[in-house]
C-alpha cells in the first residue's frame, strides 16, 4: 500500500488538494473556519470547524462535486509573501489561522497560497493549478479534537487521497477495498470466528465455536509436528510468584508490561508474561546427563502482556495469547545441529502454508557496545558463526543486524508481510547464554564434570492468535478443508422430497470423520446457497432427483461456478486426499 | 480405612499402647519427660522432650522390642486417684506433667495409672493388662513444637496403633501400605506425571510430558465424545472485569475464594472461578429462534480458585484447574430430553472408566426455606419433577438431599469413592433459571415472543486435573494402552547384535503412530527391565537373536510375568484393538 508521505511528489498533489478541499467547503459553507490540513501517510486530511454541522456522507459526496468544479475551473495555484503583520490582517476573521501565525517568529516570511478566491496559510510547495488534482477521492469523515485534546471543540475531519492518473486512483481504491475485506476483524465476525466483549475486557476476544475449531487443529498440526522431532510437551501453570521472574530477570525488563500483582497471604502472584521461567524449572526438576540432551520441551502455552487499550487489536494484537513456544536444551557443540532442525522446521511449516517469508534477520551483538551485552567475545562470535554457517548452508538469504541481539545472545527472525502489507515477525530462534546462568541449570558430561547447558527459544507459529489473523487476512476466511470448520454443507433441494437422502449423506459424512453442516431450513434454494457461499464453506452439495435416484452427489466448490456430481465414494476418497494433503486454496 | 476414635474399645487399647510406648522410651531413656499421648484417628501418637536426642528409625526399632517385652511382662494396669497435691508431689520431676495439673482445679480428683514401674497422669479408661496391648506398631517418627508453636521446643513425636487381633492389625499395615502406593503425589512423582516448584506457587502444578500426555488424550476423548453430540465447544479468556462477576452474582457469592484484583488504568481484572458467565456471553453474541435449541457450549476451560493453603493437595485439589464445563440452552419442554442425555453420557464414560457411582444424589430446595430459594413453586416442582422422572426411566437408584439444592435450581451430583477411600463429587447437573435472568437472555418462540432459555450446567469427568489424581490412585499409575505415555518400551538384548533391528521395529512403530522408547543403555538386560516395570510402561518387548533372525517381537505385558512372541503384523493389530477398545486393565 502507498505511503504518499513518503513519496514527494504525492505529497505535494495531496497537500495541494487539502486546499482544494477547503476551498470547495467554503463555497459551501461560507462560515467554515480551517484549522490543519496535512499530508499523511494514507492521502490527506483538513480540520474544520463548521459550528455544530456535522459532515454526512451525502455532504462528502456534494463536497466532492464542488471540487471537480474547481478542476474543471482549472485555477492557478499562486505563491505570496507576506510580513506577519500583513498575515494577521489578511486571516484576522479565523481564530484558528491567528493562532497558527502568532505562533510564528516576527522576522519570518510567511507563505500563502491562492487559487481563484481561496487562499491560505501554507508553507508549500504546490502544484501549478487545480487541473492537475483531478483524480482525488474524499475518503471519510470523522469528529476530531481541536488539538487532539478531549477539553477542546469537536471539528470536522475529512479524509482524501489524490493520485496523478485515474489508474493509479482506482487501484488504490481497490486495494483499500480489499483491505476492507480482508480485515481479520470484519471477517472474524462474519464468520464467527471470534467476539469481543466489555464485561470480560479490552484484548481478550471469546473464540467461537468455528474459531475454536481452528485454534484447535493448528495446535494439533504443529504439536504432531514437533513430537515427530523429539519434542516433549508440557503443560505449565499461566502464573506463578514474582519471585521466579525477579530470578529470571524479567521483573526488571517487563515488568511494565505484565498484569498487576496478585498478593494474597503473604504471596505475591503475577500472570506470565512468557514461560520461559516455567520451562527451566521443569528442566532442573532432574538430573541431567550429556546423553540426554539435546531436550526439547515445547508448550502451546497461555501468556499474558498488558498491551495499551490503544494498541489491542482483533485477534491480532491481544493480551492474552497462545504461544507456540518450545526451550531447546543443549550443549554448545549441539547449537548447530538444533538451531538447524528449527530452521527447517520453520522453512517445513511455511511450505504447507505457502508463506513467503520476507526476510530472514539475523541479530547480532554490536561488539562495542559493552554495556548491552554479555562480555565473551569466544561464545559471542563462535555462536553468531555457527548461525551464520547454518543458514549459508541452507542457502538461506538473510540480512544481518548489528547491535538488535537479545542481551542473552544472538537470534534470528522470520519477518512476513501480510495481507495487507503489515510487517511481522512470525518464527523466531534465539540462542540464550544467560537463562541457564541465572537458574543454575547444569549437566554431566562425559568426563563427570558439570557444565552448563545453551538454550534455544523458539517459536513457529509465533502466537496461535496472530497466526490466524494472518491466515483470516490470507485467505479472506476461505480456509483451506483441513482448517475449515464446517467442509460440506447439504442443501435438499426440495425438503419433501430429499430431506431423507440428504440426512442420511449426513450421517454417511458424519460417520467418516467429515465436518457436515444439513441446511433443512424452509428458505429458497438460491439463498441457502448464497449463505452456504459467503460462510465460505469448501463444499456445498445441492441434493435433488438425479442425486437421490441415483445414488450420488453434486457439489460446488467455494469460489467455483461448476457443479460436478460423483459417486458417494469418490467424492469422499477426493475430501480424504484434500483433507490430508493440507494444502492452501 | 478405621477411624481409631470414633471405635471406642478401639480408644481405650490405643489409649493404653500410648502409656506402654512411654514406658518403653522411660526405660531405654531415663532422662525422657513426657508432655500428651492422645488417641487419633489413625491410631495414637506420644509427644516426648528427650532433650537433643532425636528418634531414629532404628531407635523405633529398639523402643518396640522394649515394649513387647512389657506386653510379656504382662503388667497389670491400675487406676490410682490423687488430690492436687499429691499429683503435684508425684510428678515433682517432670515439668510438662506439673503444668497439667496446675491448671486442673483445685477440688478435681486427679487420677494416675500405674503399670509396674511407670505411673502417668490420665483420664483413663485402660485395659487390664498389658498383654493385651500385643498387636501394635510403631509407625513413625516426627519433630513436634511443644504446644504447636513454632517459638517453643522440639518435642519428639512417636506415632503408633494396636489393635485387637494380629490379623486387624496385619490388615490395616496392608491397607496403609496400600494407601502410600496409591497416593497420586508419590505416583505423580515417581512416573513424572507432574511437578511442583515453590518458585511457581502452591497449588499450581507443573504438568511434565507424561501428564501432558494424558491430560491432552483425556480432553481429546472427552471433546470427541461431546462433538457426537452436538456440543459446540468454545475457547474463551481465563479473566474478565470484576464486573462481568458483579451481573452473574458470583462477586457476592464467591469473592473470597478468588485470586485477588487486578486493577490497571481504570479496569478491574480477575481470575474466574468459573466459566458460566463467559458461556452467557457466548449465548448472547447472536440473536436466537427456538429453533436453534438446545444449545451446548462446551470447553475445557481453566478456572482459578484460591485453596487455603493448607487445603491444596498435589493435582487432586488446585488453585488453578481445568474444567470438562458445558452449559446447554434449552426450553423449558426440553430439559426432560437433555437432562437424560447428560445423564446417559455421564454412564457412557464411567463405562469407559469402569467407575462405579457410590451415589446419585437429587438436590431439591426445602420449600420451607422462603429465604435461600427464589420464589416460583411451580418452576420448582415441575423441574425437580422431571429431574425424578428422568432418572427413575433410566432406573437409577438415587437420594434425594431436601434444602441442598442451589438458590438457582436443582441438581445431581454424582458420587465416587477415590481407591484410598476419599468421597468426591465427580459428575454434575444443575438446572438454572436465574443466570439466563441476570444475564437476560432470550429466544424467539415459535409464536414470534421472546422466551427465556433454561441452562444445565455440566461436567462429566469435573476437572481434569482431579480426574487425573483419581485414576492414578485406581490405577496405581498402571494407566490403560490408550492414557499411556509410552505404550511400548523395547530393549535389545545385546547392543552389539540387536540394536539394528530394534531400531527398525521403533521406526516401524512410530510410523504406525505407537508411543514407543528403545532402551540402548549399556545397562544389564534385568535392571532395564525392571525399570520398565516400574515405569508401569503396558508393553516391554526384548529382543533377541531368535526375534531378529524370525523377524518377530517377544512381549512382556506390566504386570505378568510371561513373554509371548508373534509377528509384528500380529502384534500391531493386539495394539490397535486395545488402543481403540479404551479398556480398563
Amino acid at each position: 500500500m502507498i505511503n504518499v508521505k513518503e513519496n514527494e511528489n504525492l505529497s505535494i498533489l495531496n497537500h495541494s488538494c487539502a486546499h482544494m478541499l477547503a476551498q470547495a467547503v467554503k463555497r459551501i459553507y461560507p462560515n467554515a473556519l480551517f484549522w490543519v490540513g496535512p499530508v499523511i501517510e494514507e492521502g490527506f486530511y483538513y480540520d474544520i470547524d463548521l459550528g455544530d454541522k456535522v459532515i454526512t456522507e451525502d455532504d462528502l459526496e456534494t463536497i466532492s462535486k464542488e471540487m471537480k468544479k474547481i478542476v474543471k475551473e482549472d485555477k492557478l495555484i499562486k505563491r505570496m509573501e507576506l510580513s506577519k503583520s500583513e498575515a494577521l490582517a489578511m486571516f484576522k476573521n479565523n481564530p484558528y489561522k491567528i493562532e497558527l501565525i502568532e505562533n510564528m517568529n516576527d522576522n519570518e516570511v510567511i507563505s500563502a497560497y491562492t487559487q481563484g478566491e481561496f487562499i491560505d496559510l501554507c508553507r508549500g510547495p504546490h502544484i501549478k493549478n487545480t487541473k492537475l488534482l483531478k483524480h482525488f477521492k474524499l475518503l471519510k469523515v470523522s469528529g476530531a479534537y481541536y488539538k487532539g485534546d478531549s477539553k477542546n471543540k469537536v471539528l470536522q475531519r475529512i479524509y482524501g487521497i489524490c493520485f496523478e492518473t485515474e489508474e493509479d486512483l482506482n487501484k488504490h481504491l481497490e486495494e483499500l477495498e480489499d483491505r476492507k475485506n480482508r480485515d481479520h476483524r470484519k471477517i472474524g465476525k462474519d464468520l464467527k470466528i471470534f467476539m469481543s466483549h466489555d464485561l470480560v475486557g479490552q484484548g481478550l476476544p471469546l473464540w467461537l465455536p468455528n474459531g475454536a475449531y481452528i485454534f484447535d487443529t493448528l495446535e494439533r498440526y504443529i504439536k504432531d509436528k514437533e513430537l515427530k522431532l523429539g519434542y516433549k510437551h508440557v503443560y505449565t501453570p499461566c502464573m506463578a510468584t514474582s519471585d521466579l521472574y525477579k530470578i529470571s530477570g524479567h521483573w526488571d525488563h517487563y515488568k511494565d508490561d505484565m498484569f498487576p500483582v496478585m498478593e494474597r497471604e503473604g504471596e505475591e502472584f503475577v500472570l506470565r508474561p512468557m514461560n520461559c521461567p516455567h520451562h527451566m524449572l521443569v528442566y532442573k526438576n532432574e538430573l541431567h546427563s550429556y546423553k540426554d540432551l539435546p531436550i526439547r520441551i515445547g508448550e502451546l502455552a497461555h501468556d499474558f502482556r498488558f498491551e495499551a487499550s490503544g494498541a489491542v487489536c482483533g485477534i491480532e494484537r491481544v493480551r492474552t495469547f497462545c504461544q507456540n513456544d518450545a526451550h531447546l536444551f543443549v550443549t554448545l557443540k549441539q547449537i548447530e545441529e538444533e538451531f538447524g532442525k528449527v530452521v527447517n522446521l520453520i522453512l517445513d511449516v511455511y511450505k504447507d502454508f505457502n508463506i513467503k517469508p520476507d526476510s530472514f534477520r539475523l541479530s547480532l551483538r554490536d561488539p562495542m557496545d559493552k554495556e548491552k551485552y554479555f562480555q565473551d567475545d569466544e561464545m559471542w562470535e563462535k555462536a553468531e558463526n555457527t548461525l551464520r554457517k547454518v543458514l549459508d548452508d541452507l542457502g538461506i538469504e538473510y540480512n544481518e543486524a548489528v547491535g538488535e541481539a537479545a542481551f542473552y545472545g544472538p537470534k534470528l527472525d522470520v519477518q512476513i508481510k501480510t495481507a495487507i502489507g503489515h510487517e511481522l515477525t512470525l518464527s523466531t530462534c534465539q540462542l540464550d547464554f544467560l537463562l541457564p546462568e541465572r537458574f543454575d541449570l547444569t549437566y554431566i558430561d562425559s568426563d563427570g564434570s558439570k557444565k552448563r547447558p545453551v538454550v534455544l527459544h523458539r517459536a513457529i507459529l509465533g502466537s496461535i492468535d496472530r497466526f490466524i489473523a494472518y491466515l483470516l487476512e490470507v485467505t479472506k476466511g476461505a480456509f483451506p478443508l483441513w482448517l475449515s470448520p464446517v467442509e460440506v454443507n447439504i442443501i435438499p433441494v426440495n425438503n419433501n422430497y430429499h430431506l431423507e437422502y440428504a440426512s442420511k449423506l449426513k450421517q454417511l459424512l458424519i460417520d467418516n470423520n467429515i465436518r457436515v453442516e444439513l441446511d433443512s431450513r424452509e428458505e429458497k434454494l438460491g439463498y441457502k446457497m448464497r449463505e452456504s457461499w459467503s460462510k465460505k464453506i469448501p463444499y456445498t452439495l445441492v441434493i435433488g432427483d438425479k442425486e437421490r435416484d441415483q445414488n450420488k452427489i453434486s457439489y460446488r466448490k467455494h469460489g467455483s461456478e461448476e457443479t460436478i456430481t460423483l459417486n458417494i465414494d469418490d467424492f469422499l476418497g477426493l475430501l480424504k486426499e484434500e483433507e490430508n494433503s493440507k494444502k492452501m486454496n
